[in-house]
């Protein structure tokens, strides 16, 4: 458990993806870089999905993450708000896929529960937790700093679930 | 418009994709090939999404297409379904703007209105109209058979959409 590895966390979104790249070993969390992919809402939707592939990938061929995490999100608003989402997040999880990583997927309350301590916390509580656990984190987004918890989540998840995996091909 | 155009409909679906390949010269509508693609309900969400993507792109590699048109659907069902949906679409838009297409979409009614002539078709009449407008057109799946009515669609409203770019493009 002390091999050092990267893991890049995604919060996706049809406007802004938001990205945050660390290392973790054992327990120690290392920050190693943050963003965010614009797309134009003014373009064609398949462009738009376009943009926020090729930014994606550049982060991903920049960055050369070992596993990546993206986050599980409902929008309860309306169908058209959720398909706008599952769209972004179809490209979210693709591009790793397509580089050959794991994807692990995390619902929100595990993210918040898991850096902040309560499934309910706000976006500020999330800001500050990152800043606390990483303090030469930075973000350009509230996307960019939910990105840097999801990975930060799966840091602390990624053990249990190869255990599981473990598990899986014993039985 | 004597020129032909090959296009490329699209059905997207988590499990099951549908695609369908005809060539419009003005009026003359010809079938040249359609599939589903299929991708494996015991794999992670991320891997399906990349076999979605690698049979979308075979398909678009093999088939050059021209343009392509992809149909706009919502799942009113709960917002689960939606997702999953929206993150299949993703895919459908992503693979031919990555390959440089111009990427159209369709409401399910004016694809019905456009192939049968009533916008509460069902799945039957669509294959029968499919059959008369192309009596050659051969299909393994209902996705295969919505994915010709789409191109269908596409065909006879993209004389109209080139007319409302050039008029933008004026104004």
């Amino acid at each position: 458990m002390t091999a050092s590895i990267r893991i890049l966390g995604i919060d996706p979104g049809l406007r802004r993806t938001g990205w945050g790249l660390i290392a973790a070993s054992g327990n120690r969390l290392t920050f190693l870089g943050s963003g965010t992919v614009i797309s134009d809402n003014r373009k064609p939707l398949a462009d738009r999905l376009r943009q926020l592939h090729d930014g994606l990938q550049a982060v991903v061929a920049d960055s050369a993450p070992d596993e990546a995490a993206v986050e599980l999100t409902f929008v309860n608003k309306d169908a058209g708000a959720t398909l706008k989402l599952g769209q972004a997040r179809g490209i979210a999880l693709l591009v790793p896929a397509l580089n050959g990583l794991d994807v692990s997927e995390y619902a929100p309350n595990l993210v918040k529960k898991t850096v902040v301590g309560t499934g309910h916390a706000d976006k500020d509580q999330i800001r500050m937790m990152v800043k606390v656990l990483m303090p030469r984190a930075t973000f350009n987004s509230d996307d960019a700093a939910d990105a840097l918890a999801i990975a930060v989540c799966h840091a602390q998840h990624r053990g249990a679930r190869a255990i599981a995996r473990i598990a899986e091909g014993l039985t």
